[in-house]
């Protein structure tokens, strides 16, 4: 892992607290500026070129009927976002980030399109509710489509890195990821994802319950979980994220399946947080847990329950303010204004 | 007071659950698109000129210590928005917001000076300790400055107005507004305004209390609750506030004193709430006495708490990604994406 920079954080801190303004009143605005200084090994840090990969893949949990959605959606919104029609693409364009769609493991090929990034390891994953979602092969690849995916934005010049994810059924893999490490009973985190009902929702719980247990003896180490319960998308994230902090690239992590992916890339190096943000609290419950394993806050609340990095993305104009405020607000001295009595 | 638009508002609504995403799931980023579409009598809004006038004025009652920063930093700061340094001027800046700080009534005249609208009132309010803040024609005259830098807005073309404020010791004139109002104790509602300390804050209630108990007689009408207890600026935020639902301005308000002033503009006219929408959830606990009144949610939550309009001001792209989500995202038709099960 790249080394954070605890001398420019320092002075950053210093600095906020000789900025215009009562000390700390400026909230998570100073921190997230702060915590960048220490990213980027400067006293004033700067977000000029945001990057955003999603990943999609299928799911073959999906046969189990725990989505509102038909997984064809999944392969459906990869055209979506090639065309510029998804939120997360309308996002990109208006905040002047990269964007690119990965397909990992959508069940049919639909390359090539433009923005997307044909990189496939597999037709989908398996249903976890009879056997392992993936081999280790596969995860292991996945992950890699993750790794590359932070290359091209490195090589870019890209200064932040948000990964999204498309996959119909995925709320269902990240909240057993979530329930086994955070060790929490499903029926506390399941959700509604795209908008199960009352009925379809604890059939859902009964589905992840019994996957649990059906795996629970192989779950030994977080890429266990991931590979068993986990999806190719999520370990692209996974992937992406471990890769983020290698190189030192800050990232915003988005909703309840990026947080899952954020949680086995904490389990597997704990140095990941440093770089990492959370752009926002999603409706779905399993989110918090992460939030309160990982002891981080997000920065937006808007009851957003999309995905596709759409909320972490929407924290891109908060970012860069943050460093705006950070970097040219005038100092008491230099504005000639009294500090606190 | 300007009509609001039901039909638009209708079609803006359906619009939204034709959009690829499933029903509901980008949460207020919806409803903000929709309130404006009922705005603005456009199916898809656009927000392309904010307008920020930020009212600074002094407050006699700063003479009974309630406040951590000395009086002398109103007018120190109008001349720090003047020159580009406050936290405000520089979201102003990254926002391509037109900004103008507006002299209501700080102890000494400054002008004139760039981006400075001399609009005075008198130096300051009285010390509501002692006295009414303001009489009858004072506070008159301060509701009209703000009416006039609303025709300025406007004038200016802008679609989207927000008022920020200024003036050391307002805190304690907004928690005063507010506990009367809304009729809830000073204990329960006072904060540490720009940071003051334990012994302060017990201090500043105490200083409320016995104001409170001092005007109660005449705090008869939601403009005589101003008078009594209020300040120049914030009598210029609820002229302000009042004009834009009369022209039919959406506004985007601040923290607990931006809110002090909407809370008071509402109970002298309660139409203005369509046009209003709420920046942020500030740290003063009086606010949350206004969001309940009002039954309103803020749009941010970023533990910040330092005024100017700032908070209102960082929710200024947030409102624009709304619009952008609501116009340029496919429809299901339009992307040929399959709808629910």
């Amino acid at each position: 892992m790249k080394s954070f920079n605890l001398e420019t954080l320092e002075l950053a801190k210093q600095r906020q607290n000789r900025l215009t303004k009562p000390p700390g009143s400026l909230g998570q605005l100073e921190s997230v500026a702060i915590q960048l200084a220490g990213c980027q090994g400067k006293v004033c840090p700067e977000i000029n070129q945001p990057w955003i990969s999603v990943f999609a893949a299928d799911h073959g949990v999906t046969e189990e009927g725990v989505s509102a959605f038909p997984a064809v959606v999944t392969q459906e919104m990869v055209k979506n976002f090639s065309a510029g029609g998804a939120a997360i693409t309308v996002i990109a364009a208006q905040e002047n980030a990269f964007f690119e769609v990965v397909d990992v493991g959508v069940l049919n090929d639909v390359s090539p399109l433009p923005s997307l990034v044909s990189d496939r390891v597999s037709a989908g994953s398996f249903n976890f509710a009879k056997q392992a979602a993936m081999s280790d092969e596969m995860m292991q690849n996945a992950m890699k489509v993750g790794k590359r995916a932070v290359t091209r934005a490195i090589n870019a010049d890209s200064d932040l890195f948000i990964a999204g994810e498309m996959g119909i059924g995925n709320t269902s893999s990240a909240t057993a990821i979530i329930s086994q490490i955070c060790q929490q009973p499903v029926a506390k985190l399941v959700g509604r994802g795209t908008g199960v009902d009352d009925k379809q929702l604890l059939h859902k719980q009964h589905v992840l319950e019994s996957a649990l247990a059906l795996h629970q003896a192989q779950m030994q180490s977080p890429e266990a979980v991931l590979r068993c319960v986990g999806g190719l998308e999520i370990a692209a994230l996974t992937g992406a994220y471990l890769e983020c902090a290698r190189i030192g690239l800050p990232m915003v992590v988005d909703g309840v399946i990026a947080c899952a992916a954020a949680l086995i890339a904490y389990e597997i190096d704990s140095q990941v947080k440093p770089w990492m943000m959370f752009g926002h609290q999603s409706v779905e419950p399993a989110q918090q847990a992460v939030f309160n394993h990982l002891k981080v806050e997000p920065l937006l609340d808007l009851s957003m329950r999309l995905g596709e990095g759409s909320g972490a993305a929407m924290a891109i104009p908060i970012i860069r303010l943050a460093c705006a405020l950070h970097t040219n607000m005038a100092t008491f001295e230099e504005a000639q204004v009294s500090d606190a009595n």
